[in-house]
């Protein structure tokens, strides 16, 4: 008889690991079932905000694969609108509900994913239930936004709370579709993803498109006119709005897990080991927005929800229930946005981590330019390196600029996972031709600084 | 008595270590001398093909410090105009002439730094005194090219011979002039710095832009008409040219070294250690064009005529000399360029260079989007792994793709620096965000490949 692997959860890790187990073995082998609480499979939330500002016209762009492509072509039984209410471990069963019939089926598992994502974390101030208020996670989401936005009366003052990724992407979509936008912060700077210097240097593009941002602020409360938001509370007073992003970021959704006895780490998220078991328990898996991982930088485990680890994760568990081998040996903070036409990227560990994580260490930042200074479109680009006294291991990295800026964090972030000093980074040999860099990199530059840094430092 | 150093050659490498030695040495302590044959210091000769073709509107622009900078800031005799004719090492006396003046000097030296640079590979046919026949080296070159582009009768049909990267950026520059343009190229390819596969990307983007490419052909002689170039001659006939720009690579500049007795190496440069020093030869030092260094990844010596060596290898040398220790450790290859939209990138070896070092590999290419497909402006771009077997060491990467991809290279290149294995790179935490990368990374993805390859070139 098949074995029968059970995933809980349609997105990135979850369809990832049962294709990946498909690959491996065939139907006669290993029946698959998916249960998906929304409309959709595998498709990319952090696409949401370009579909919201009409940069992607039509949000089937964002599925890579659709349910009847994982049926047909990979004969997994995907079934979206279904929601796992209990998984039961010593039976090895799983409760799911039909959503739209209200129908409970009850389906035993030899392999089971937990692949649940991960949830938006809910404001202080008690309802979030008013109209043209909206969280921003799932394509659901962003289709009730987007109706709104559409429909009559139109709204034109958008408040966004929270300044983290998603916030700050849709405060530029919704500019971008003509609003006025305040951005409301509770910390005293937008992008808490790098330092506070750094992200000072978003907040000034920010504010360059038009963006008014509200540090230092929260959000304790929303009044409402006719079932319609009209303003968010503030300690500094009513801030008017006609529509309302929530932004305040994610956390993993455990719920499931917890009462089926899976083991949370200290980031609340579930526990697994390197190849995406969750520990001692056999033939139970997890990947994706609701795990915790290892940061290969300050030895910590870490919450890191970001589709590129989503996808790997799955990708290991799957490959591991085929039969195959394969680990996913951590990560190191490397994440990369746009603000506009600002380019922002990092990786490994920001001042505060490094502080939180032991580290001595010195930080420099370096302004460059991205071209050639005589190169038509030469615009400047900031390089910030986090490293380690004395020995000048590259800890944590973090790049502002114009164009073509945000990926070049990626040699970067290269260097951080081969834990390279900041003095032999002097000696790298990277692209150089006046279009692409100056004749001395900025990366190159910002080496230099940190290895003169570390020299003071050590006087 | 203060000590005399004299630098030979007033461009990237001479200047650096000129100023690098002043930062630690004043002029009581060390008195500089650098002799320059041309009429510039210190300028980007890889910015001439954007002043030719108007990208770049004066050639001022190209220069990153003039004489009088070094002689006021940095109290540097700079002499330009001033030819070194003889190095006696017995004396340690140089002889110069003065090409304005013709005068001749000798100039006793302590420590002398030799950066005389590279000189253009002269043309199998005898004569290149032929109106509208341009090398392309200095400003000096790039202002003769100018004049006679705007001379009347206006040159219409260009001819480049050479399709290094010299000759693919002058061809674009003269299509972005206006004039048709003709590149011959005696190889079986263009950009030979990348492998057949990726040039043909290369090719093709240039035809698209109108560049006329004939392959495996070369130009045996050049045809005048009343002291102007008419057409160059080659084995499949004349084609016509009103200019005609050779760009057929550059060799080092060792004549003088080589009368003086400075050791070349099997590359026909000159040959240093670590530090910069000529070997056996106390108090002399080389660096840039002129010099040989070491490939970290076959091992073995290679001749690297680039800005940014060229830079690091003067501030090296400067250093030690200032009393400070630093160490050019070697080169990898990497190398980027911008045919029109097209970039180019390239690190570590190539299929040729891995058979001639006695690597066995496998090779993959994986063609990927520099965006999220659904992101507006994904384009293709096509990454190519070498990997050594059995065991998956990097040995060489190359991108082509259309917009934001040719700095890509630095992360493989730091990937190749470190020794990497193409398994390690499918963990790589690279950023990901929809307008700089799909969720598998290109990178990730040629990763994943060269490891499949790997497998079944095992069975």
């Amino acid at each position: 008889m098949a074995q029968r692997l059970i995933v809980i959860g349609g997105d990135a890790a979850g369809m990832a690991a049962a294709s990946q187990a498909r690959r491996r073995r065939d139907r006669a082998d290993l029946e698959i079932v998916a249960f998906e609480r929304g409309h959709y499979t595998s498709y990319s939330a952090c696409g949401i905000p370009y579909w919201i500002s009409g940069l992607v016209p039509e949000p089937e762009a964002l599925i890579a694969r659709d349910p009847d492509t994982f049926r047909g072509k990979f004969q997994i039984d995907v079934r979206i609108r279904h929601e796992v209410t209990a998984i039961d471990l010593d039976r090895r069963e799983v409760v799911a509900r039909d959503l739209e019939g209200g129908r409970e089926v009850r389906e035993r598992f030899d392999e089971l994913v937990y692949a649940a994502g991960a949830v938006p974390v809910k404001p202080a101030f008690a309802r979030t239930d008013v109209g043209g208020v909206f969280g921003m996670q799932t394509l659901d989401d962003g289709a009730a936004l987007r109706d709104w936005l559409e429909s009559e009366p139109k709204p034109r003052r958008a408040v966004v709370v929270g300044g983290g990724y998603i916030g700050v992407e849709l405060a530029e979509a919704l500019i971008l579709r003509g609003l006025s936008v305040t951005l409301v912060e509770q910390a005293d700077q937008p992008m808490a993803t790098v330092d506070g210097d750094m992200a000072e240097l978003v907040a000034d593009a920010m504010t360059g498109i038009g963006i008014h941002i509200r540090t230092g602020l929260g959000v304790t409360g929303l009044e409402e006119r006719d079932g319609r938001i009209s303003a968010v509370v503030t300690a500094e007073g009513p801030i008017p709005a006609d529509v309302v992003v929530l932004g305040l970021g994610v956390r993993p959704n455990t719920e499931l897990a917890k009462a089926a006895g899976l083991p949370l780490g200290p980031t609340g998220a579930i526990r697994v080991d390197r190849r995406m078991r969750v520990p001692d328990l056999p033939g139970v898996w997890a990947a994706g927005d609701c795990v915790e991982c290892l940061h290969l930088v300050s030895g910590m485990p870490v919450h890191v929800p970001l589709g590129t680890h989503a996808n790997k994760q799955g990708r290991v568990a799957g490959i591991n229930i085929g039969g195959g081998y394969a680990t996913f040996t951590g990560v190191i903070g490397t994440a990369v946005t746009k603000v506009c036409d600002l380019e922002v990227g990092r990786t490994g560990l920001r001042e505060k981590d490094a502080v939180a994580a032991g580290f001595e260490f010195v930080s420099v930042v370096a302004e460059s330019t991205n071209r050639a200074g005589y190169y038509p479109g030469a615009r400047t680009m900031t390089v910030k390196l986090i490293a380690e006294r004395p020995r000048g291991r590259l800890l944590g990295a973090q790049i502002v600029g114009w164009s073509e800026a945000a990926k070049r964090i990626d040699a970067l972030a290269v260097a951080v996972w081969n834990g390279m000093t900041v003095d032999e980074m002097t000696s790298l040999d990277l692209g150089y031709a006046p279009p692409y860099a100056p004749v001395w990199d900025p990366v190159l530059i910002a080496a230099r600084k940190a290895v003169d840094a570390l020299i003071s430092s050590a006087r």
